[in-house]
């Protein structure tokens, strides 16, 4: 096979993976479960923080819940609506970070990277925390080990993937329709109850909530507002997770940007919905809740409740009563929640690594990250985000309401940065775009991008003023870390990128090669060096022998000599038993004397495949070779001898390279439905 | 300068090291404190272990102290005896192992190395401990908290060892003569305050001992001559550490053996007078020890001791005794006798990795411990060695009398096959040997040495049956694991070595060379690895890039085009980004085509100084590499371009290069006095 069929036959290999890719796009009906689990999943929780924050001012401001509902309504549709904008102008996939890039600056984009980092974190610990107190309301043994349970629910998911699972769309669908269904089925017969006056009253309808200090009727205005303030932008947790499917657009079928957006507004009309519909239940079956750090609070019947008790979340609240007499609808919604939160917390996962290689590509994280199939770097990706959750975990107990403090601020930036950059997007456009029917949409869009900004803006803004001290600043700080850190790394890659940029002068021919070969023993590897070594007709060719043992040295020479080896040996003295030395020496003294030759150091090394025997061996070859790096005018050649067992390693990388990589479906690297994509 | 001025230099370099050598040797008044450390040190414990077997039948017993002692004395003459004949016929150093190994064979070489890697933890243990208890009887704020303490001072020694502390003889020679001369003066004015009548009672003389269960008057001859063998045994612990010299021989100064012979005469008659007359002065004083698991025996007057009763060794009451009335003498005796225990577990330290080194060189242990300058293999001893001393510390609760149950097997079975291993050296001797003064000699030693198996086998027994339950066990255990792992590594090594064995076809020429060097950027590091490539002319050369976006793909073609390299430009393209697989598969392609050819991969490396920085680059070209190894047919050369941050590197290898390390004086290799040694 010559040369030419061969890169042929990698050009072949390049088109027929370019088909696959077709087959792995996603239709709407797979993409909508895959991306819209972390926004719906929100519905698991963000009710629960609008009851908690009322109830600041007693059970009495629950009248106010629903209009709550309606503003964090008014403001998911103006996002949802910016967003379809976002995913017609860049269907590329980088989502809110390319917005930012592109339009405002490197700056602004590594602001939204570390927003986006940050909130990957926030994703797993909120999901799985909120997941931990479903979980707790279906079984009552877990009630009180929430933290534990939440931590131990966080390294099996990093377990598996570190393994490799694979995204699938069966995967997200069943799991995410089974959740709409139960609470769609929940909402439906709880209105029917209701309509038909046999709506059961929640479990907690009969405690009575003593205000909070400085929240005693009759509140004042300002009082009043700063309620509302704080509810409402709890309530803003609904949106998180809205923005997936802007990062996901390469995934979808063609027409991609449009089926994206058709998408984004179905995603956004089911989680309104949802959202409106268990607020305005809840309040009929008289849901009471209030931060489980003020369980004092709470009196039933005068008596104050005990130290123990067990506040359920909204919607178990709710499928207790409406599925009152019928446990297996209670559980079965329980269960759904509990999983579409655990499959929420997956998505953080998988859209972590997609993240880090953009942000490799751009320079502002390790380059590593950027080639598929470093699994060293998919690792340690997943295990720092793993890792970080964990802590939040332990140190906010596992309770949602008080991470909730801490996810929310990061989702806004990078919204804000994001609604900013598309209106400069729009700007720009304007300024080139001659069709009139075309500048008509550019400017539909901006007004469309400005009102999402203006809404996303008072958020952040009310966000900082609420939650600023319970927890905000955390992720202030951790957003600021990520950003000096990823300033530094571009600015190291630059730095070393002008070190090495290539002028006029920079390829200057050596005269001469002067090749050594390190023996240690005559044996197949050292052969096989000395013959690779001769191939390439160096100027100079000689073994180089580190003589520690008399004995063992006589012997090698004779040895040498009976071979008729034709090549010099050179033999080093090295009293004190050292390797590495010696041999560096000797190669610095060669190209000292002739400054414009290179040295050509050839080590033979075997090959095994056992992480043990990598312990026995090689260790010398290896460590002399991280010195000889440091010489200038050395090249270093190792020559692999492959010993029988080095097969293990072999097989062992090419299971690795096929194994899935959390990412994978996102990308559309993967054909969700068949094992075509892996075959070779 | 030329290749032969280059080696002369080298060879100049060497003479000048071996000129060095002589200065580093040892004087025996420098010589003994060095080796002794560990040996005298046991007078600081195993008097107190006599005491305390003793005293299972209550102090009675103690009548019987100094006959045990004497016991105890006699063994330590005949051993001493012994090793006078091992340094005459083993210069080099080896000590037990090599006697064992050259005489005995291979399985009893490896046996005696398992004792002695278990003895080297055990020293740490059992003299850190003991350390620990003499600081609280000084300090009694640490009193309770020894084990805490022990693992501190491990910790230290630790960190001392990894960072490179010098071992000097005057790092010696103080503490030890001081040791002498506390220990000394304490007994010759306790024998004065005796003599005079003027002898304090100790501290515990007034306590009295219920005898344990089992013990109680009157014993059965049975019952005597078993406790008589538990004290006895318990008492040899004053061996350990006697071998150490025939292990420093090349330290000495010439005539070696002779040298070393006397100094081990003298060790043995200082270490011999001091444990008789440490036991005779504390039963004269009235010491009363028991287990300090077994306070509940101990009563004062009718009533029992309190819970937290804190019992004091045997070299404090006796000081305390004598010093009476003069604070600093007790002060300066507890002091030195701890820092000389302290001393005894760093010679541990430095004893381990040349023990390492022997054992490398044999293919007993991982070969990157044979060579000098491995750092890595050296910091991973020494942290092993530190580790497995804190786990044995914690486990026994730094309690020397727990500790000690491990301790003597292992020394005892490296004394019996040494002893054993020299009368086969003398019987294979007299087998050639004419001489009738060699002769003569010759059966003296064989004579000598059989006495010293005699004693040393009955010894074994004893510990055997007394200790076996009460924690030799664990001993025998770490000692198998260490004799199968070891047996194991050797047993690799060889089929490794078969499998490599060079026979007649193995030097077959390549026919042609294809070298491909890989491009990522037209940077410096590119450009030198074309032009190193080029200088080595091989049939085909080309550069390879991975194409994974086409905008840089077309910019780098055009850079390439201007440049006119007159190298052609092969682009593979790889949809998914993966960079390391196309390459592999390029290169396999390559070599099936022209199977009796050779690939040569060029890879351009950009090298840096810090550790971050390598985090930030050539992780794909060090995993490319990791791959390509296992490629048949397939060199791999790494062109390095050092930037400028290397030379931090670079300093620090050199520094480190630099650095003592230990074992470095008992191997003779740094001149203890001057800094010479690492001057260059």
């Amino acid at each position: 096979m010559s040369v030419g069929d061969v890169s042929k036959r990698i050009l072949l290999g390049r088109k027929l993976r370019s088909s696959q890719l077709g087959e792995t796009l996603l239709p709407k009906r797979i993409a909508l479960p895959v991306f819209a689990s972390d926004a719906l999943s929100s519905v698991a929780y963000a009710p629960d923080e609008v009851f908690i924050m009322l109830s600041l001012a007693g059970a009495s401001a629950y009248v106010w819940s629903w209009k709550v509902a309606l503003a964090v309504a008014v403001v998911m549709a103006a996002v949802i609506a910016s967003y379809r904008q976002t995913v017609h102008a860049y269907p590329s996939g980088g989502g809110d970070y390319e917005v930012a890039k592109v339009n405002l600056g490197e700056r602004a984009g590594a602001t939204v990277a570390s927003a986006l980092l940050v909130d990957y974190v926030l994703t797993v610990a909120v999901s799985i925390s909120a997941g931990a107190q479903y979980a707790a309301s279906a079984l009552p043994t877990l009630s009180g080990h929430e933290p534990i349970f939440a931590c131990a629910l966080v390294v099996l998911l990093m377990a598996m993937n570190l393994r490799g699972i694979r995204e699938s769309g069966g995967f997200f669908a069943v799991p995410t329709y089974a959740f709409m269904v139960a609470i769609g089925t929940m909402v439906v017969w709880g209105a029917w109850q209701w309509w038909t006056g046999d709506l059961q009253a929640a479990e907690s309808a009969d405690i009575t909530i003593t205000p909070a200090t400085g929240f005693e009727e009759p509140l004042t205005t300002i009082g009043l507002l700063f309620l509302l303030a704080r509810a409402f932008s709890s309530g803003a947790a609904a949106l998180t997770g809205v923005e997936a499917i802007s990062n996901g657009v390469p995934a979808f079928r063609r027409p991609k940007s449009r089926n994206a957006a058709t998408t984004l507004a179905l995603l956004g009309g089911i989680a309104i919905t949802m959202m409106i519909t268990v607020i305005l239940l809840a309040r009929e079956v008289g849901v009471r809740l209030v931060d489980p750090d003020e369980f004092d609070r709470l009196s039933r019947g005068g008596q104050p409740l005990p130290a123990d008790y067990d506040q359920h979340t909204v919607i178990s609240q709710i499928a207790e009563s409406v599925f009152h007499g019928f446990p297996p609808g209670f559980y079965f919604t329980v269960t759904v929640t509990g999983i579409i939160l655990v499959l929420a917390a997956n998505t953080a996962f998988n859209g972590f690594p997609v993240l880090g290689s953009i942000l490799a590509q751009d320079g502002l994280a390790p380059r590593a990250l950027g080639s598929r199939g470093d699994r060293l770097a998919y690792s340690n990706g997943i295990v720092f985000l793993a890792a970080m959750a964990i802590v939040l975990i332990l140190a906010f107990d596992a309770e949602p309401t008080r991470l909730i403090q801490l996810y929310i601020v990061g989702v806004f930036v990078s919204f804000n940065l994001s609604q900013l950059g598309m209106i400069r997007h729009w700007t720009r456009g304007l300024l080139t775009e001659q069709d009139p029917g075309e500048r008509r949409r550019m400017v539909r869009s901006r007004v469309i991008n400005t009102v999402g900004l203006f809404f996303t803006a008072v958020v952040l803004v009310i966000v900082l003023i609420t939650k600023f001290l319970a927890g905000a600043w955390i992720t202030i700080l951790a957003m600021g870390t990520f950003y000096v850190l990823m300033r530094a790394i571009r600015k190291h890659y630059e730095m070393v990128s002008d070190e090495l940029a290539a002028d006029e002068e920079d390829r200057v021919m050596p005269t001469r090669v002067h090749a050594i070969v390190l023996v240690s023993k005559l044996h197949k590897p050292t052969l096989r060096a000395l013959a690779f070594a001769q191939a390439t007709r160096p100027n100079t060719l000689e073994g180089v022998y580190v003589a520690t043992d008399a004995g063992a040295t006589s012997l090698l020479m004779k040895e040498w000599d009976e071979r008729h080896l034709d090549v010099p040996l050179k033999v080093l003295h090295s009293p004190y038993r050292e390797l590495v030395r010696p041999i560096v020496e000797y190669a610095t003294e060669i190209r000292r004397a002739n400054p414009r030759g290179v040295v050509a150091v050839y080590i033979p090394e075997y090959v095994v495949g056992r992480w043990w025997e990598q312990l026995l061996h090689n260790q010398t070859a290896l460590r002399l070779k991280g010195r000889l790096l440091f010489t200038p005018g050395v090249m270093v050649t190792s020559v692999p001898y492959q010993l029988q067992s080095s097969q293990i390693a072999r097989d062992r990388v090419r299971r690795d390279e096929f194994r899935v990589r959390p990412g994978d479906l996102r990308s559309g690297r993967v054909d969700p439905r068949s094992k075509k994509g892996r075959r070779r």
